[in-house]
């Protein structure tokens, strides 16, 4: 038996197992420091009541004859199909529900997606990004090109039209750097997937933190791109789903590429290698949707906004340059005095005793910047803040 | 952008589909028909008390700000891996936390195993056999030979020197035969495994109906077996968890093949394209493994058994051959008067309102038999009983 030669070209290690790691030897050697968190982008509030109800309640369904049930469809129950469209109808995206997918996350369907495509097509990750896009493809042994994020064009690098790609993957508002597309940018990406035959996978994970006018939370809402992208979503951190595991992905019956439509490939794909999601999980994700339930659950975005806030003004107030917050949970700051990511990493952790992401862990053009998240808890992220500026001021 | 190219390779629907839809058909054209559903191995007891009591007290733990979890770890948490060890150990396997990793079931993890391996080895896979080994290998684009398995053999076939095979699927109990192997058979298949540098994957999904002595409810009960084979098992015929979703795949750590650990691979592949099962379903999964929970479970694992007995005296009174039940929830009987599998599903149905699974639906060698379950209402199978010795006898 041969292995799969192409974990070779993976690095040994995920990015927060050695943020893990470090943190860990500090806390060994420093066993009485206040360590205060802000590394990875974890949910620290509780879920919503009308969320835990429903959790409860499906239970209790589970453990009465009547109302118990076994298998259910492999891409999704109906009533949560149903609730995931009419939140998209509510900002003019109307999709049937076989285009709609219940997932158990985010990160295993943009994993996963992959097998949709032939192992020989180009796939274009902005650098810096999220780590799974790239991960994923070597593990498939699949070419990869790179859009350069820089400070220079805010992070949010344009089509290049020279560079012919296949698969594009989006993430915005953007992990790591918080980094909003704009409708008007957005359609410069589907103009360029629809030119050139592409796909865009776009990742739409912290779409419930955008708040500036223009920016969209769904790239179907620019026009085009129901022939030219699958959406993947989840309710992770518009619900602190993280370790309640929900999501969805979006894939219109209008996205076809030779003889095959994408739904139907992946409707293949998820029956032959996925079960659905659990009953008692997509009851409490249906409850997300709900009135009360979305107004608790914003109600938790609107509290981490505020550490972002908290965050960005110490780093104003110490003259660090640093974007991101307006439309994510993420500060994406540039370290201090040129300093490499891991060695800040490690003056951060030593110093003031805060826990950050490196952003280098992202990719070549994240190397010199750094990610303060706001999921912590406020009065730790308050004093987190006012370390910042003893240690940068 | 060139979609995958092998699933052209697949029948385009999957047989649990063709299914339902004859049976919607008929229930359709007759309305009043009384029909006794045995066709899809769905359990329907519902869940141990002990198991509710674990889902609803980690929903609510997850609904208060002291209790909450956000992202557990990748592969599981040590509580449930430490009740998944305990359960080995007892009969006499020792593991390490760190070599079981826990999923969302065994048709998850067996369709998403085979990226530890490079697409050119060659797959042996039983004939007949659940559909999930030879649609997720051709999805990859794989080499396939297979292994018959026939009513001479018993629906258990023994390794042939002449083919040569680096990855073979084994599941004993067999879905769909019933059919189980002993410690002795499985030993030819380790060896084989050992002699041809190969690996086995063991689906122990049934493992719980295990009665007879000499049968290993675990590959690792046979000696060599931890550097040859990695063990895929679910809780959802233990315990009820169809609509649940848990259970766990283990890879030895002495499973090495050139220079690579197949444990570290699949820990790598499961940190990138895999985020935990729901903290909520492992606590009840945990409860499982209590000796409360496993015997409630095993109540119900009784209560199906009752059933393929009910159904194999049936079938012995109308004189049918059949095997099966013994060490499985599943009766494999031939069709009557040398009918085919499909024809037979249609006079079942239509003349006693009762649906069964074609055995053609698992493999060209399952034509001829049919596939029925010990899943469902104890009532409900006896009337099935009576009316198969009422249509065959």
């Amino acid at each position: 038996m041969k292995p799969n030669p192409y974990f070779a070209a993976l690095q040994k290690s995920y990015l927060f197992i050695d943020i893990a790691r470090r943190v860990s030897a500090f806390t060994e050697a420093n066993p009485n420091a206040d360590v205060i968190r802000l590394g990875i982008g974890d949910v620290t509030r509780p879920l919503a009541a009308p969320v835990v109800a429903a959790l409860e309640a499906a239970s209790r369904e589970m453990g009465s004859a009547d109302t118990f049930r076994g298998y259910g469809p492999d891409t999704g129950y109906p009533f949560l199909k149903e609730a995931v469209r009419g939140y998209y109808a509510k900002r003019g995206v109307r999709l049937d529900a076989d285009e709609i997918f219940i997932s158990d996350g985010c990160k295993s369907d943009c994993g996963n997606i992959g097998e949709l495509f032939a192992a020989d097509n180009t796939v274009l990750i902005p650098n810096p990004v999220y780590p799974v896009y790239v991960d994923s493809n070597l593990m498939a042994g699949r070419p990869i090109v790179y859009a350069e994020a820089t400070r220079e064009n805010g992070f949010l690098p344009l089509p290049d039209r020279g560079v012919k790609a296949d698969i594009i993957y989006i993430c915005s508002p953007n992990n790591p750097t918080g980094a909003a597309y704009t409708q008007h940018q957005l359609a410069q990406w589907v103009d360029y997937a629809r030119g050139n035959d592409a796909v865009i996978l776009f990742d739409a994970a912290y779409e419930c933190f955008v708040q500036t006018p223009d920016v969209p939370h769904s790239i179907y809402e620019v026009p085009g791109a129901e022939d030219c992208a699958i959406e993947l979503c989840s309710l992770s951190k518009t619900a602190g789903f993280t370790g309640v595991r929900c999501g969805y992905t979006v894939i219109p019956k209008a996205l076809v590429r030779g003889a095959e439509q994408l739904n139907a490939l992946w409707a293949r794909r998820q029956g032959t290698k996925f079960n659905e999601v659990s009953y008692i999980i997509q009851r409490g994700a249906e409850a997300v949707f709900t009135e009360a339930g979305m107004a608790a659950c914003m109600e938790n975005v609107a509290y981490y906004k505020k550490n972002t806030a908290v965050l960005s003004a110490a780093l104003a107030q110490a003259g660090i340059w640093h974007s991101g917050g307006q439309n994510s949970p993420y500060i994406w700051m540039q370290c201090p005095g040129g300093m490499k990511s891991w060695d800040f990493f490690d003056m951060l952790l030593d110093k003031a005793h805060v826990v950050g992401t490196p952003g280098a862990g992202f990719g070549q053009n994240g190397e010199g910047f750094f990610r303060l998240t706001g999921f912590g808890n406020a009065a730790r992220t308050a004093e987190a803040a006012e370390r910042l500026v003893k240690l940068l001021g």
